[in-house]
């Protein structure tokens, strides 16, 4: 019976449908307090005094608490993946607007609410700095000095830095590029820029803590639960196995929900008032948690006349808003991929993670690529322009290679950049007439490929238990937050054990229960789990055959489960339990130049192409057609798979087109969904998805990770659309009606502004 | 650090001060309904109809359920360990006072309450029987044909066996009684009875159901888990992984708990409503579900001159009430040690398991040997008596010993019953003189020793998981129901890895997270799931050198695993996960002789002795002191071993002088606490009790189970001690002050009827 490769629906849907799939909104705990925050309205200055008496007076709150109630009970209470630098509740200082200051805790969410309006607080304010570019200057420090966390050996050295804000700088070197710029007949070079967006996911951060007997549980919509476990334990100074973390399924985390969020907040409150506590947050105060980090992005090229990239520099500025979260680590990992899935010999990269006044960026599904590949696509098809080639031809000539060195020293395995090149291009009809509409409604195509590394090394555990009736439960701290893991590990367990996935249960995410595992992000889980899951069902499996052997049943005979137990334990009893640990084999970058034979595990690709329509009057953009391609190696469930082809679209369709936090004077002026504008179903194009057909031969199955590739080549797919439409290129992110019409009319020669 | 006989509060301790603990009472679900029992007011009657129209109409009721209603849902609802004979609600007929007839749900359990009483159901009564030993006659049968489950090769013969009312009859055969009764200078009958009594943990029968996505979770204060997942698993037709069952702490078990009691209920009452059910059973309702046997016992030794016990021969008769529930374990695995601690060539046991109407029987701390031992220990002093000779010479002079064989053929090992006895005899200072009292206080001494097989086989299955920063999680099926369990696993756990045991955390009793455990029963769980255990720890520990040989670290030193996951996993990251089954070797007796040369893993062994002071105007037992000596191997934790023996001595002691359910036409007149007297604070003695010096060599870490054996030497040392005083015999449990007063006038010759 072959599980891997089916096509079923998630093993959830019929919960979800029903109403019966659990969340940590439902969440209610005898004894619980709800908790709601008194965020800072400055985005730079020293706390003077924080005013608490009115809210504590209203009847029926509980207790306010502030930082330094916090600071009672956690000396040094600052958390972080890569930084130390977050503290629970604002201590001395805010960096930006919204950071939380204070919290009411009242039995009743509404009287906690009230109160909070009730709150005060006097701040002197500092000047404060949001643009990455302008923040390279020391003028004006978001932080005294760097705080990186104990975790990682190769930001020790930041640690004690000051004077700067620049978090982190990671800096790839590969050949001569000055020298090959000199020698290029051609030398190109842009700047493109992103906004900063938001993940919003349609259930909002929420997270539940309930004290013990010398332990926690915290209950939380969280990506990265083994995570949240560690630091809640290392904020306390208690071993790992007091901390218990919870995940139930998540309605959406894109990358919004990993590492600490609410955890550490509500953690602290339930120890200090000794009662269940929690914190979910609004849809507007989303704005305040965490974002994708905005980008300035130079990159040059130098070009043979033969339409060769002999070289290409890359300089990419991080805005990682006022606290660090995974930023550093966007800005290294996702940083020596900037030059995109190119063939150059001298590459040089320079990625900055840098500190301002901003609510905190991290990774949203992409972990930073899709900024690049929007440059870097949007700057390879102007090059072609330029050349006079077509960008089609110009890609294929430059692609890089199975079995040729990526810029790291990487040699490219098992990544079907041509066959994605080629399916997108196939399915567009390149070669075939295109109706260039009319002078009002232009129509245009493009094309872009993008390239992306997973992170590496991490970690993932699992557990393949089969009891004595042959059912099986597989764990796993996968969270499932949409993208059909329990689905996809109980297909890889089936396959393993010779069972349909339906009979395989899963049991997910509950740090008591399932294993560690690094995170649910950057598309690592089904490569990563997936082997874990894979080898413990056949540590299982051996085991079983064991267990017949013990039992006296002649070796080399499969048995059913259930006469094995039963021969073996006299009854319907026992059970058989496979383990596995999976990390991937990894050479860290050498420092200065970025080099490493063994960079990353497995490479994700994907390819976008966009037929557009551009109303010239207006500037709207249509998109009359998305083609998206993408290598997943061999897909364990292909309906799922081509569901996160469509999903990573779609989501980047917004962030290319109308979503962008506003800000003024540090102040987010359209932090609602009134104003901050997400696709609706009526803004989804005609889509043509597919999976190449490719193998990843270190995954499980030949599979690997796919929640991020369909996000790469859409952003530079359309600009690259509207150029070859209208002639303008927009070259910073939001592609708003207004951006286009700004650049049709300064094309035009009648500037906007000036009408 | 030694762990291992480190004497540590229970784990649990805090918690359960400070009512933090959780207990399956507190439980309260969203959309929950309470459900309450209509019961059957004849012991033995064909159901002519059930009227749930005046319940069904009362406001707030939800639903009325009959046997009717769950048999649409589960076309063969009947249940059991050993004989698939009761029905979740009655069918067709009722076979004792109190079966649950019908089930009404409402949301608040008073007005279930209320609707139980308009429910009215008309029987046509049926000749009932009550004595077990009547019932030997098939004149009335309590079920038509016998329903074995078909779990037990051993039980499939009496499948559709028909016209009796015995469920099991169990026969050993060892040498020749016959022959060698006849050739015995002396052969001395008696018959001795005990009574029908109950658990009656502090904590009443309480089961939760909650209907899941195609699954269901169980929340119940059960001894065995495991069990009730395959059972409800099977009533359901569906593979083990659908069904959960979370046990948290207990307020007591004592074999009451075992099974299925109220968990098939809930389980298809919510099933029915799709919403959670929960029943929580009043104190009084405790008396119509499980109950300790009511047995008679004829014995008949065979003795020489020299005072050698050369024959033995045992009838033993338990009252199983209306449904087999463990009876026939208990008439068969105890049955074969009714002999006896001694060495005795030549021994007949027939033990026959017997349905009557009453309320059901099965196991109570000891699983029958109290019985038993009250029965021939009695019998054994009364024979002593007879010949003259002092009842501990006599007995000295018969006890087995190690290397010799028991009556079942197995020889003897690590038993220290020489050492029980010599404790007890010793710490009663039996060489002393002793004290008499006076014409209306009498004195007397007495003392009793009695042996105990464990169930086999019966397997444990446990995991041993260590965290990235060294800190341990074990997790067994075992349910802590104040034994300690959990704590004894930590010092286990904790001499195996070499960590204090507080660090270690133990998750108890969830089938989704815990493995496979036989049940929380008969002594067992300290050897099987300590050995489980402890080669689970072992099993961590070598995947633990594993990885640090994985992490390049030098072999043959002892790296914290912090260092080692660090070094492997390049940060905080992993587990690594030890497993482990445990299931003894054992030979099943042969049929008819019961012979086997290994028929347990272990023996227990217990002695006590006693003085008494009796008010001969009154027949009041006073008892002076109570000495209690265990053979408990090696104990893990040597206080809560002395606490287990108290416990044990206590409850036996209210099933000696006070305890019985007392019967009138098949109805229980004394059915509540004010009238049923279990021992009170003021009725302990002044107690003695040790754990003598002795090793399990197959048991972890020499140690083996303990929970029962402070319970079988107290009943016969007290009768024994009332003889020695007064020279009055009792026969039969309870020994009140009414039965001695009885004796001692029937003595006098003036019976106490006549006055």
């Amino acid at each position: 019976m072959n599980q891997v490769g089916r096509n079923i629906p998630r093993l959830e849907v019929h919960a979800k449908v029903t109403g019966r799939a659990d969340y940590t909104h439902h969440l209610r705990l005898p004894g619980m307090l709800y908790g709601k925050v008194f965020r800072s309205t400055v985005p730079h200055g020293l706390i003077r005094s924080i005013d608490t008496q009115a809210a504590q007076a209203l009847p029926g709150v509980h207790r306010v608490i502030t930082g330094a109630d916090i600071q009672k009970l956690i000396p040094e209470p600052y958390y972080g993946p890569a930084f130390h630098d977050q503290p629970i509740l604002a201590l001395k200082k805010v960096r930006h607007v919204g950071e939380p200051v204070a919290v009411v805790l009242a039995s009743d969410p509404h009287v906690a609410e009230q109160a909070v309006q009730l709150i005060s607080a006097e701040y002197e304010e500092l000047p404060a700095v949001y643009d990455e570019v302008e923040a390279m200057q020391p003028d004006i420090l978001v932080h005294d000095v760097l705080r990186p966390a104990g975790t990682f050996a190769d930001l020790k050295h930041l640690k004690g830095r000051g004077g700067t804000n620049v978090a982190l700088d990671y800096h790839l070197r590969r050949g001569d590029v000055d020298a090959a710029m000199a020698r290029a007949d051609h030398v190109i070079e842009h700047t493109f820029k992103t906004q900063q967006c938001l993940h919003l996911a349609f259930e909002p951060f929420v997270s539940v803590a309930e004290p013990g007997d010398q332990r926690l549980t915290i209950y939380t919509a969280n990506q990265s639960p083994s995570f949240v476990r560690i630091e809640i334990a290392r904020l306390f100074g208690w071993p790992e196995n007091r901390v218990r973390v919870k995940v139930p399924y998540l309605g959406g985390g894109f990358g919004g929900k990993l590492y600490i969020k609410l955890e550490a907040l509500v953690a602290a409150l339930s120890m200090i008032v000794r009662r269940p506590v929690k914190i979910a947050l609004t849809m507007e105060e989303q704005f305040y948690m965490i974002t994708k980090h905005a980008t300035t992005f130079r990159i040059k090229s130098g070009v043979g006349k033969d339409g060769r990239l002999v070289a290409r520099k890359c300089e990419v500025y991080w805005n990682g808003g006022a606290y660090a979260d995974i930023g550093p680590r966007v800005a290294q990992k996702s940083g020596f991929t900037a030059a995109g899935p190119y063939d150059i010999d001298n590459v040089s990269v320079d990625s900055y993670e840098i500190y301002t006044n901003r609510t905190p960026a991290g990774a949203l599904r992409g972990f930073g690529v899709p900024q690049l590949v929007w440059a870097y696509e949007s700057h390879t098809d102007l090059i072609a322009r330029q050349l006079g080639i077509d960008p089609v031809d110009f890609r294929r000539k430059n692609l890089l290679r199975n079995g040729r060195p990526h810029a790291s020293g990487t040699v490219l395995q098992d990544a079907a950049i041509t066959e994605v090149f080629d399916s997108v291009v196939a399915r567009m009809g390149w070669d075939k007439p295109f109706d260039r509409g009319s002078e009002t409604l232009r129509r245009g195509r493009g094309i872009a490929i993008g390239l992306k590394a997973v992170i590496s090394p991490t970690t993932s555990v699992a557990i393949v238990n089969i009891s004595a009736d042959g059912s099986t439960t597989a764990y796993t701290g996968t969270v499932d937050m949409g993208q059909g893991s329990d689905t996809a590990y109980a297909l890889i367990v089936g396959e393993v054990l010779g069972i349909a996935a339906e009979e395989v249960r899963v049991i997910h995410s509950d740090t008591d229960v399932t294993p560690y595992d690094m995170g649910t992000l950057g598309s690592r889980s089904l490569y990563h789990m997936g082997n874990a899951m894979r080898l413990a069902a056949e540590d299982a499996r051996t085991k079983l055959r064991a267990l017949a052997v013990e039992a006296g049943l002649p070796e080399g005979t499969n048995y059913p489960p259930a006469e094995v137990f039963k021969k073996r334990y006299g009854m319907q009893a026992g059970n058989v339990i496979g383990t596995a640990s999976f990390v991937p084999s990894y050479k860290p970058p050498a420092p200065q130049t970025g080099q490493s034979d063994n960079v990353t595990p497995f490479w994700m690709v994907g390819g976008a192409g966009v037929e557009v329509e551009v109303d010239t009057e207006t500037g709207k953009v249509h998109i009359l057609r998305l083609v998206n391609a993408v290598d997943c190696g061999k897909p364990i469930n292909p309906g799922v798979a081509r569901a996160q082809i469509s999903g990573a679209a779609i989501m980047q369709l917004g962030f290319t087109l109308s979503e962008a936090m506003h800000l003024d004077g540090g102040q987010v002026t359209n932090a609602s969904l009134a104003d901050y504008k997400i696709p609706g179903i009526g803004d989804i194009p005609p889509m043509d998805n597919e999976v190449v057909a490719a193998e990843q031969h270190s995954g499980p199955f030949g599979a690997k990770g796919i929640g991020e590739s369909g996000t790469f080549g859409v952003s530079p797919a359309i600009a690259n659309a509207i150029h070859d439409a209208t002639g303008v290129r927009i070259m910073e992110l939001p592609i708003t009606a207004e951006a286009v019409l700004r650049a049709l009319r300064a094309q035009a020669g009648r500037p906007l502004d000036d009408e």
